[in-house]
């Protein structure tokens, strides 16, 4: 199958850049608002290409509305959450609301949480304005990157919530400096690349716009769509358990998973390709027909 | 909706002997071994019932077949297990069709675990033959009931492999005696009721065949269904979360979650109730419809 | 200061029957209602004798109430938690009402929770009705004695809420067969002390009323008020640290206290009493003074 | 009750610089040394605000002496750690000093982790040399703010003993460069705001003094208490949640709690006033009276 | 080499009485106390099979004194101990003496916890006295039997300390009933066959005395020793994770390790065992040369 | 005995440059390349060192080769790990191939990590080329400094494996931008000491080579070992344990070990060596002689 057949649907452009290199663009004009329907399909697009063994191998996540990256959730579902309707709860009492609301809540993490669950690095490139989701969503991807010109802002406390899928459950894990973290969780402050880069959340500010950090995410994605799968599906998947779990734990669980993964073809052929001087060439991984 | 309607299905028999109680038969002849398909359907089953938001406040599992629960997993999977067959990897090296092994054991485990996401307690009820997959299965249950000729065996090291879909990672948590549970587990040895029974696996050893056991664990069903299912869910829910965290991690969660719970008509409906001398009777949970 | 001076209250009986040990009994007739004044009472009375560091070694826990150890809470302070009347918190909104509940929850977890924080092992001796709020104090408790007639009921779900000051916390870790635990957490059936001994949260049933079980307790408490206060605090805050953490971190924590404990001079002086068949004299834990 | 009645003690003025903002000045000249007497005020004086249900939404801390913020813990006090007099326990063993030790520690250690309890942020502002205590002091804050020319110091190892009051807990969770940490710990060595900024501790090096850094931090504590409590504190109680447990384990948790405060009338609050480009108003969190 | 040449030491008979199958009799006169060497040669012992990879499927622990397992530590090491001459510090302070035994400590727990690091099941057969340390070596077990007239005491507190070498750490874990264990851990008192197995502590209490629970015990190891080396392994391997991780954790080891572990020949092998209703045969398990 | 006396092998060179400080250079040539001969001698040498209680208070690691500080794995090796070679398995299947590579990864992992279980910090200085182990052995360290042409690669992707001695389980945790740490992993990138500093992996970029960063990494080994080391190696202890804990677990623990630390000379020492203005002097920690 075509790697991009059939993927692209009317918010969400999906087109093979490059060999085994996915790039996503996110397109609900105006500015990207999240109603349920978008963040359901952008979910749902992440586990289809896992559940169907298409062979991507790096993923570039960008918008392809020229002066932002999102603005976040669609008001008009906050509002709905706001009193319940979002879950079509009756509203008999708290409890029940609270019941439904966290099921609403749990789907939603679970879909915004997508790229974690892929076998392949996603790289995010974002220009303009980041707001609210979308430092959830970009939190929940591997490498970020950003415009020089980005802007950001954890927003939800703006509207009176706290964040709840994603950007207060990873950002005190994936960046280095809390005190900023909490100020900008707090004051829902729009803050810049730089202070952005600083906090530890970017591995790059790309000087431009849009097409420039694209560019250099498409140009990071190009090179690790040319590694072995087997050894970059297991380092995303040792990475992520590092992250939750302690040194001795991880220590543990990575033998486990590398006594296996050492038996691959992946090295020979890539010490061969080294000394022929060539590059080396991968077998897909497959997926399950279960 | 009726609770019912639709559910049933080749092998999977689906009634509703009392108000808000569902039964589920395992009805794959002659033995109930779980293909891939069954067992898919199995857990299908679970999540469908949660996701369309029936209003199910227990359910009793058990088999239709005379003579035995289940004999486990059908052979003829186990033996493409072993070829990565089950999997559809071609076996390019060790390492890929180990990651496409991960992948449907990962799917086997949440099939399995169903259950566990229910938001009402499942109660099974066993007879004859408990074999390998059934133990997992009973494990994953909330409430074990037994037919006092009931014989259970962790059969898995007889056809080589170690337990992988449930039964290990629940017997150390759910019963009593490592001792007696570990010697079973490397013996494959077969065991009585009663020794289920001392190793803590069981409520009760019900007098008897099939029809008593079962006719037991409806009993018991037909008492859960009429509590408050905001209680009976939150029970459950903390239950779990107590499992597998700290008692001072619990208490922090618990309170989170009753601090909305204690909200609910079904606290003054309850006493009310309780004054008057009647049944109470409490609104349904409803399901998101996002 | 006396062992026991100044320590009775209204509703709190508090003797000395033996050197170290420590008699305390619940007296609130009718029924030792949990009013929120009894149980903060209750908390305070455990973290008072820890704070001024008063020479107990062994504490025994009984109701002074002939027919029963408690009927729980107080209906008259459950009805108000369901109207967040308890909390003070006028009803703005659910958010701040949970809010506050939240607070009230872990205050009342705090004060159950008491004789955690004791350094002294308490046992608790039940007899008649152990309802409700009554399975969450003696799950906190050392050692649980029964009389043969106690009669144990997880009540909650009753009156329409789950269980969350402790029962649902320490059951599934202090237990050994969960399928009976669930069942009874579900049904609030009443279960007889041979259940609760066949699930594991009993060390003995006493066959008699309450004289005899206060009278066993009390043997057993004399015994560990004759052993080295030094060797019975550790022996409990590790089994207490053990209950929640892994096997290897356990060791570490261990060894981390026990590199210190093994300076006492308990040991030479157990070893000289042994050698010389008299009873070894001890030293009190003093308390600091800060 | 006025915000700051009654609050201001002979070492710890506070004032309420503006509305719901609360400031707070170490005053004990000459070098703001910590006696056991201070830090058991410093920690009193944030559970009584809590406790007492006082409407602060963010809190200054910083230091009234012009030249520094702490030279740490009071030598004369440390002089008595040493000699176990601080914990009152005649010096029977080493076993006994050991316990009496211990709990004098988490003591200590309660106080001064006094502001995380709180339910607003905790915005420390430090200027001259911030010696031994007071890194434990900065670090159980949520956001910290140095003039450029502050000085920092691990200093615990340059009298002997390692840091037991929260520094090695936390740094090692909220900063970002292990090395440069362990560096510091291990050596005693100055460092300054620049460093401390690189290790990822402060969020900002303000250019000036005393007068400056303070005046920034107010600025903060002032934004900051025009946003809803309810999604200030959730983004609090989330954040400390987070850093001590797995994504997962605080997706969970978060779900858990946000069911319950989405319920809050601060959401449609901030979005009328948003809309009507307003302020929004919100109203206090209440505290039980239990 | 044959499977026990060179093993047998004074205090320590190894015998193969069945193939596969290794029995390690304690026979140090008159008591079976452990010193300092005794207890390193036990842990070596288990070490050097392991790490000379000799094809061991199951082992019986046993005493080869016929009038008890084990009186525990050797008094003369424990006093060395009190006065840290074990651990040959100087006594320059107590926090040297500290650091110096904590070493000891862990040196201790690591050889009494080196069945646990075998690959093969450990099966201890008691009889008679199981004092004090004989506590810890048999819960490091995988399995427990003991003969009827077996009596064991958690001696330590009788000698002024709290348990560190391993049964604080795995009764809480092993067994399940709380309030027993606690009980005997706190009394030292006697405790029978009968009430060890009711704590859950035991699979069998066996009539008669040391010839027929080790014939019993050797009876369960050959049975053991039949089936697939990997499968007993694995399963082992994956209880000991299970026993100290939440339930969604082991799930996830168990799937990293069985992916790979389902790759053997011992699955066909069993099945087609099993079809044609003969033994298995399997292949040992290698140990790497490095 | 001296402090460095045998301690030099073919490969690795020991020196004691400053009193209590130990200079370990890696040296063989041409490229400092890790066979399982090397790995296994570096890892025995810090054992040692802890073994015999020698009295180093800090070491510096080094290459003694003028161009870099080490290629990494020895491809020889490489190639045998991808045919089961080096653990000496015969090939008889995947899963017995996996046991003995586990076995082998895990012996791998305990070489690599042996700097964490020495008592004295150890501070790598590193110049040249860092690659694939290379970041292994550094990420193991206490500190990090290396000289400004340093250059690093997580090389492992390249030669088709997930990098599993240590560096995926440590920088999670001791840097400060997954993102550029996820790169880097992915990518196999060679990155600069400036932008490994930006990552948070180092302390100290220093002007110039090897020379120059051996001679601040002895600078900054000397200052540590004039500190008292109960303070220091009790300082590495709590570090080591709060990066692997909750701050709430790691003040408990904490809070254990100082009591007994607390006890120590030093303390006094170090207060009167700073009243007297001299430099204090220090006991050596004893190792056990069991």
């Amino acid at each position: 199958m075509a790697l991009t057949a059939d993927l692209s649907s009317k918010w969400l452009l999906v087109s093979e850049p490059a060999p085994h290199v996915l790039h996503i663009e996110l397109a609900r004009t105006p500015v990207n608002a999240f109603s349920s329907e978008f963040w359901h399909a952008y979910g749902a697009l992440f586990d289809r290409i896992t559940a169907e063994g298409r062979d991507v191998r790096a993923a570039v996540l960008s918008s392809a509305i020229p002066k932002l990256f999102t603005a976040g959730i669609d008001l008009a579902d906050a509002a709905k959450i706001t009193t319940g309707g979002l879950s079509g709860a009756t509203q008999i009492d708290g409890a029940r609301t609270s019941l439904a609301m966290l099921r609403d809540i749990k789907d939603f993490q679970h879909a915004i949480g997508a790229p974690e669950r892929a076998q392949f690095p996603v790289i995010v490139a974002v220009h303009g304005l980041v707001l609210g989701l979308g430092i959830d969503i970009i939190a929940a991807c591997d490498v970020r990157y950003a415009a020089e010109s980005s802007q950001f802002s954890i927003k939800e406390v703006d509207i009176g919530l706290a964040a709840d899928v994603g950007t207060l459950a990873y950002l005190p894990k994936i960046t280095g400096n809390h005190s900023l973290m909490r100020e900008m969780a707090y004051s829902a402050a729009l803050f810049s690349a730089s202070d952005a880069s600083r906090m530890g959340l970017l591995s790059r500010v790309v000087p431009g716009g849009r097409e420039e950090v694209v560019a250099a995410a498409l140009a990071l994605a190009g090179v690790i769509a040319g590694k072995s799968p087997i050894a970059v599906s297991g380092t995303k998947r040792i990475l992520l358990h590092s992250r939750d779990h302690s040194v001795a734990e991880n220590l543990e669980y990575t033998a486990a998973w590398n006594a296996a993964a050492l038996q691959t073809q992946d090295i020979p052929e890539s010490l061969a390709a080294a000394k022929g001087r060539r590059a080396p060439k991968f077998a897909p991984l497959h997926r399950s027909k279960l």
